[in-house]
């Protein structure tokens, strides 16, 4: 049967590839890499990770040009679903077609496959058509709020506290109650300034975390937010693009009560 | 100066180790080894991890014996801050003692050092002091979270839905508003079971994660809660100890509007 492999990467340092990853790249017929907008840079970097870990000469990559996204649907969700399903039916297609019926193919996820990222659903998506019978396995990865809160040196919890992930879209709509720790990813513009005048967050941003260009900037939000704002541009307009996530942190109620 | 490692290495699966992790183990001249209650097999697991990547033999390993814990405490988070301090100073007294000025140690983390672990506050509490010249650095780890949703072939989030990470305890008291993919940890009884009686929702569960025992079970909640039940109390008669975590996943409302 076919097989497919969906390796998480990690967010953009080499090293934080695991030794299974590295395994599964090296048990891997065909590379099938998804070709993004401005993501020439990261396609180069999914290259570079073939060339510096797999070992074996035979293997093959086929660049699949991403279908367009309407970004600016009034229907966010049926948006990525229309979008998804053209990226799945091309890898289906690809699959059928460039891959033999015992041949294992391999996508590079950057980060963790589970974490804000289609993949797993464009897989389900093909299984759920029947036309091809394939067998998937998930190699999880370190995520960018690792790097995130490894390079700050943080925990991404208080004591016994939960942790809120989110989008800039919800954060915008406001915090569920008793949530004082949030990590905030597909942010397209900073949406925690509104928080500024709160009284109480401290925010620890990183942008291209795991990279040569990694910026790490911390402090309380309404101290810092200005210098954030300043980075990202400047990082952004230097690059053309911009991958950035944060934390924001209060302090939280001290004691938690066993009888609570 | 001297150095401290806090090496995440997976939660289970020595395989999970990335590169940074596996050149962090080489760089360490004396580990330390916290022996925690019931976990003679994660220490012999730690020590493994030790003997097939550490190339070098010139390294030390130090077991410091766990002060105990008032698992019984009214005050919770009292009673991990006062099992915090203990560990730091006995931290503190092996680093100043058997490490050289300029000597690296290393401690290695379950999972990653940033999600529900106290390694780094036990360092922060040792730079407050002020009397040992450290300086530390974090390497992050695969979550047992991310095992999980890997092994179940999930993602972690629904599309553009936040996620909320919580502890059984806090699952008692219930959810925020919004919230439908929730990971519980630290979950000494399956919190879960109360919401049995709730529509809609879906559970990943999983237990000894990336290791020879890992045990898997999804479904929906009522119809699987007795078999999960069943399945963790025999798991945990016959090892002595569980770890486990799981994702309670119910439909979140289909669409979000760009202008909400």
């Amino acid at each position: 049967m076919r097989k497919l492999l969906l390796i998480g990467i990690g967010a953009g340092d080499p090293d934080h590839l695991t030794l299974q990853a590295v395994d599964a790249l090296n048990a891997v017929d065909l590379f099938v890499v998804f070709e993004k907008e401005n993501g020439s840079e990261l396609s180069e970097a999914r290259r570079q990770i073939c060339e510096r870990f797999v070992r074996r000469e035979d293997y093959r990559l086929i660049e699949v040009v991403d279908p367009p996204r309407d970004r600016g649907a009034a229907d966010y969700t049926g948006a990525v679903r229309d979008w998804r399903d053209a990226r799945a039916r091309e890898l289906e297609r690809v699959l059928a077609t460039e891959l033999g019926p015992d041949g294992s193919a391999g996508i590079l996820v950057w980060g963790d496959p589970a974490l804000y990222d289609g993949t797993i659903r464009i897989v389900e998506w093909i299984l759920e058509q029947g036309r091809l019978e394939l067998d998937y396995e998930v190699i999880p990865g370190i995520s960018s709020v690792q790097v995130l809160t490894a390079r700050h040196r943080i925990p991404l919890n208080q004591v016994a506290r939960p942790v809120h992930i989110t989008t800039g879209r919800r954060l915008r709509d406001g915090l569920p109650a008793g949530v004082d720790d949030v990590v905030v990813m597909l942010d397209a513009g900073l949406a925690c300034t509104e928080l500024r005048t709160e009284p109480g967050w401290h925010i620890y941003w990183g942008a291209y975390l795991g990279t040569k260009d990694e910026a790490l900037v911390a402090g309380p939000l309404d101290e810092v937010i200005d210098e954030i704002q300043e980075t990202r541009r400047a990082l952004r307009e230097r690059k053309g693009w911009i991958m950035d996530t944060y934390l924001l942190r209060r302090a939280a109620p001290d004691t938690y009560s066993v009888t609570g």
